[in-house]
This record gives C-alpha cells, sequence and structure tokens, in this order.
C-alpha cells in the first residue's frame, strides 16, 4: 500500500471512526482526536473490531493490524493537525459548537490544509464566516458507516475556493469514496433532503392509519430500496420505461402532482425540466444501449436476491 | 414442487410475465392471456430467457423447463380463467381499460376466484364499484420485475371482503413475495407515494440548480439506497441512534420540517405521532436487541459492498 499524506480526525464517535477506517484503508496516516479522553481510549479497540469484520469480508487488501497501524491517538488538537493535508471534523451537530471548533482549527492546521466539516445539515457559511481561513473551509458529509456507505457530498460555502472543492473531491475518490459535489449551500444538502422528504410522507401514512413503520420499512426493503442499490431513481425511471424519463413522467407524473398537492407541494414537473433530465439521461444512456443497461441492471438484482437468499438460509 | 392450483393472468407485458415466473416457480399452473397476439408469441421466449438467467444466479429450485412446463397461453380470457382462484390482471394503467377488463373477468371467472389487479397508483374502486362481484376484487401492486422484487401492496376497496385481502396475502406470501396490506384506499399506495416523495425533491433539486440528475442517482445509489436495501426508513433511523427513532426525531426532526416547510407541506411529526412508531419499534426491536442488531446490519452491508467489490473487478 503507497504511503499517503496525513489525515487528522476530530472527533472519535462513529462517524470520526469510521473515517480513520476509511482513511487509513486507503494508506493514509491518521491522527484521531478526541476532547473525550474516554471516547478516544475506546477507539482503537473499535476501529480494531471493525477491521475484523471487514477482513472477514474481504473488503481489505492487507491485514487488520497493517491499517490499524497507520492510525494514532492524537493528544491536542494541535498534535492532531500536526502535518495534515486535511481536516476532518466529526464532533456534534450544533452551530455552536462547529463553530468553536473551526477557529480553533483555522488556527492550528497549516496553512495549505483543507478543513471539511462532517456536519449532515448544516451548511458551512453558518459557522465558517469569521475565520481568516474561511476559502478552504467545505461540508463533506458521510453516511453511517462511511467504510461501508461511500457517498460523500462535498458542499462549498460562497467563499470556498474551487481549489479547495476539487482537492477534497479528489481526496475522497481516491480513498475510495463516492463523492459529489453540491452547487451551493442548501440545509441538509441532497442527500438528507431526499430521506427526509420520504420519511415526511412515511409519517403522513402512519398518521392517517394507512400503513404501520413494519409495513412501510417491509415495503421499501422488498421495493424500491432493492432497487436503488443499484439504480437511482432517475436511471430506474429511464429503465422502467421504454421511453425513459419523459414516459415515466407523462405517465406517472399527473399522479405524483396530485399526491404532492395532498402535502402542499406544486412542484411541476415542467416540460423544460424533464427535458433537461431527459438529455442528461440519454448522454449517459444511448438508447441503443438501453435493453443491454435493463439487463445488467436485472443481473444486479439477481445477484442481489441470490445473496439475500444464501443469507436467510 | 407440490402442484398449486391454478392462475390466470390477463396481461403478457413485463408486469404479466414476470407474474408468470412468479407463481410458475412457486408451483402453480398458470395461463397467460394478452389481447395482441404478437404480446403473447413473444411471451414464452422471454419468460425462458428470464427463467435461464435465475437459473444461472441458483435462483431455481428445479430447472427452467420444469417452471415452463407450467406456463401456457390462453385463446381467450374465457379459456385463461377456467379453473383459476386467482386472476390477476395487468394492462394499461387507465381507469377505462381496467373497468372494461374487470367487468369481462367478473362474467367469466368462478364465482370464488379472487380477482387482483396489478395498477400501481389507481385504487380499485374506481374501476369495479358496479361489479356484481365487487367483494373479490382488490389490488395486488407489484414492482418490476416482480420475481426480483418482492413487494406486492395488497389494496382492498371499501367493499372488499376481508377473506379476499387475506386469502391474496397469504397466496402472495406462499409464492415467496413480500405482501404489504394497505388499510385503505390512497392513490399510490405506499410504495409510490414514497417514490413520488423522494423524486419530487430530486427534480426541486435540479431545477434549482443543486445538483444534476446523475449525481442524484450517485448519492442514492452509494448513500441511502445501500441501506433501504437493508433496512426500511425507521428501523434505519432507529438503528442510527443509540436513542432510536426518537432521537432521530428530536436530533433531524426540526431541519426535515424546514426542509417540507420550503416545499409547501407542514405535517409535524407530534409527540404522539413519534412515540406511537417508537412503541412499534421498541416492540419489533427490544433495545438489549439494538447492538446485536446493528452488527447484523453492518454485516449485510459488508456483504452487499463485497457483492459490488466483486462485480467490478
Amino acid at each position: 500500500m503507497q504511503a499517503r499524506q496525513p489525515i487528522a480526525l476530530i472527533g472519535s464517535g462513529t462517524i470520526g471512526r469510521g473515517w480513520a477506517i476509511v482513511f487509513a484503508r486507503a494508506g493514509h496516516r491518521v491522527a484521531l482526536f478526541d476532547k473525550e479522553p474516554r471516547a478516544l481510549d475506546e477507539a482503537m479497540g473499535l476501529i480494531e473490531s471493525s477491521l475484523r469484520d471487514l477482513s472477514a469480508f474481504a473488503l481489505l487488501d492487507e491485514a487488520p493490524s497493517a491499517v490499524l497501524a497507520r492510525i494514532r491517538l492524537a493528544r491536542d488538537p494541535g498534535d492532531a493537525v500536526a502535518g495534515a493535508v486535511h481536516v476532518q471534523e466529526s464532533v456534534a451537530e450544533t452551530v455552536e459548537v462547529k463553530r468553536a471548533v473551526f477557529a480553533e482549527l483555522d488556527r492550528l492546521a497549516a496553512p495549505d490544509a483543507l478543513l471539511a466539516s462532517s456536519s449532515s445539515a448544516i451548511v458551512a457559511s453558518r459557522f465558517t464566516e469569521g475565520l481568516e481561513g474561511r476559502g478552504r473551509c467545505l461540508i463533506a458529509h458521510p453516511a453511517a458507516p462511511p467504510f461501508l456507505v461511500p457517498i460523500v457530498e462535498i458542499v462549498p460555502a460562497p467563499w470556498t475556493d474551487p481549489g479547495a472543492v476539487e482537492s477534497a473531491r479528489a481526496l475522497m475518490e481516491r480513498a475510495g469514496q463516492t463523492p459529489i459535489v453540491v452547487k451551493r449551500e442548501i440545509e441538509g444538502f441532497v442527500f438528507n433532503r431526499l430521506q427526509g422528504a420520504l420519511l415526511r410522507e412515511a409519517y403522513c401514512l402512519i398518521r392517517d392509519g394507512y400503513a404501520t413503520a413494519e409495513d412501510i420499512d417491509r415495503a421499501v426493503v422488498a421495493g424500491p430500496g432493492r432497487r436503488w442499490a443499484i439504480t437511482g431513481p432517475f436511471e430506474n425511471a429511464d429503465l422502467n420505461y421504454r421511453g425513459g424519463v419523459r414516459e415515466h413522467a407523462t405517465r406517472m407524473g399527473p399522479a405524483y402532482a396530485r399526491m404532492g398537492a395532498e402535502r402542499g407541494q406544486d412542484d411541476p414537473w415542467t416540460d423544460e425540466l424533464v427535458a433537461g433530465v431527459e438529455a442528461e439521461r440519454h448522454a449517459l444512456l444511448p438508447r441503443g444501449d438501453w435493453a443491454e443497461r435493463v439487463a445488467w441492471r436485472d443481473r444486479r438484482l439477481m445477484a442481489l436476491a441470490a445473496l439475500w437468499r444464501r443469507d436467510s438460509d
């Protein structure tokens, strides 16, 4: 494994420990700090346990001990960020806490180090505005646990340097994650906005007596969740109709608009909006490749069905 | 394979052919009819091809030819429903077409046969009201393709016999599907209401310039989609917080409510609503089993990560 540049992690909860695995697995030296000594004491044992599990599933290219050897506990934030090219904050999800931590990190970290927050909904402009180094601050929001669910949302503040965005994106991609760049700030970014929309509808269905939480969970796992593990909502619509997303919008759009109106929503899928998505999908999947891609999706669904079938035996 | 009762399928498109595989795989004799002779001519070849794929993934317990031998083409609707205990309609998604087909099926089918529609959003009361046998009519909505994505939403009309609901549910479960019973009629049922809510938010994010369709798809596949293939939205919230769905609602609820308000939605997660979901989750997952279930979820995520890793090699 080629040695990669040092990373500093501030916060050793589930997310901080998960980042330690992501970066150490990819060859980075990692320094981990937490202001709670007890959390930090526990961290190495928990990380080692996860590394053993990953190894059992053939998800590590080397021994767990080799990965673990790249992770060290830092005695204070200054020790953690010493020499780091990227500092990833994963502390409590409040503006006040993040503001204090970022002020400290901006003082302590080398001037060219990136400062990234694991914030799951708060935008960076709410806690970085007054910092001298605000141009190097951004959101890099992972899912839990980040070493198994690879999405990372990179979200710049209005003053974030474009170079910092690209550096963070490239770092995450080299580390085996799946970064997307959200073009401008919005509370909840993409992932939690989509989760939130689904959850709000789910709570309405329970409140109004249509289904139980258990049935909703079963419906998602045995239904759209299985497809969304393979193709996202737009590719899914594109593959389910020969006429692609346009046919999907024509056939299902009016019903979806009525369902939205019941919840107060009026965001029409205009011809222009659908045409834009259609153009993007056609560029990604030329129509001549459609049947082959449907067959690919079905083979992945089969592999998934076979996996669950084996596991339940 | 124990021989099971005959099933009639009306419509031999993707969904009708999918049902043929579901029921024949489970040991039912299946009669398949389509008013388009060409569609029917193609059907057996397409079904055979899917059966061979399933066999290659070890998803059949017998030879494809043995499953195929239980499927016959019917020459007309009367021939299809002769002797059938369950008739599954999978024709075009318009009220007029479904009304005409159900009127015919109600005349032709044996009086104790169930009449189920694969409708993906239209409720059964809109096309069964005037029928003598309206008490045996209901929705049994599958996902595409039903032999790989096992959800089936059973949705009764106000006049559907409770016994018919239970018969349909039990039939689907014996056939290896995952049925849920939606307690009363609502356009889009559960599955498409959840899909629709997510899609509406996704289209807003594109319209307002936050993300491309490609990035949204990548975010879902590498993020929540991977988790939703294993645990539904409520179990996911329950497992991501030590304090379960209540802690999730406390921490994320206010942000989700603000995101909803931006779309015109005002459906608060009241204490009472969250308490009901919490009680249901606690009954399903006693708190003493929480850590073990989190570990189970993570092992499934590892199995999934290992599967995708092998497939991309």
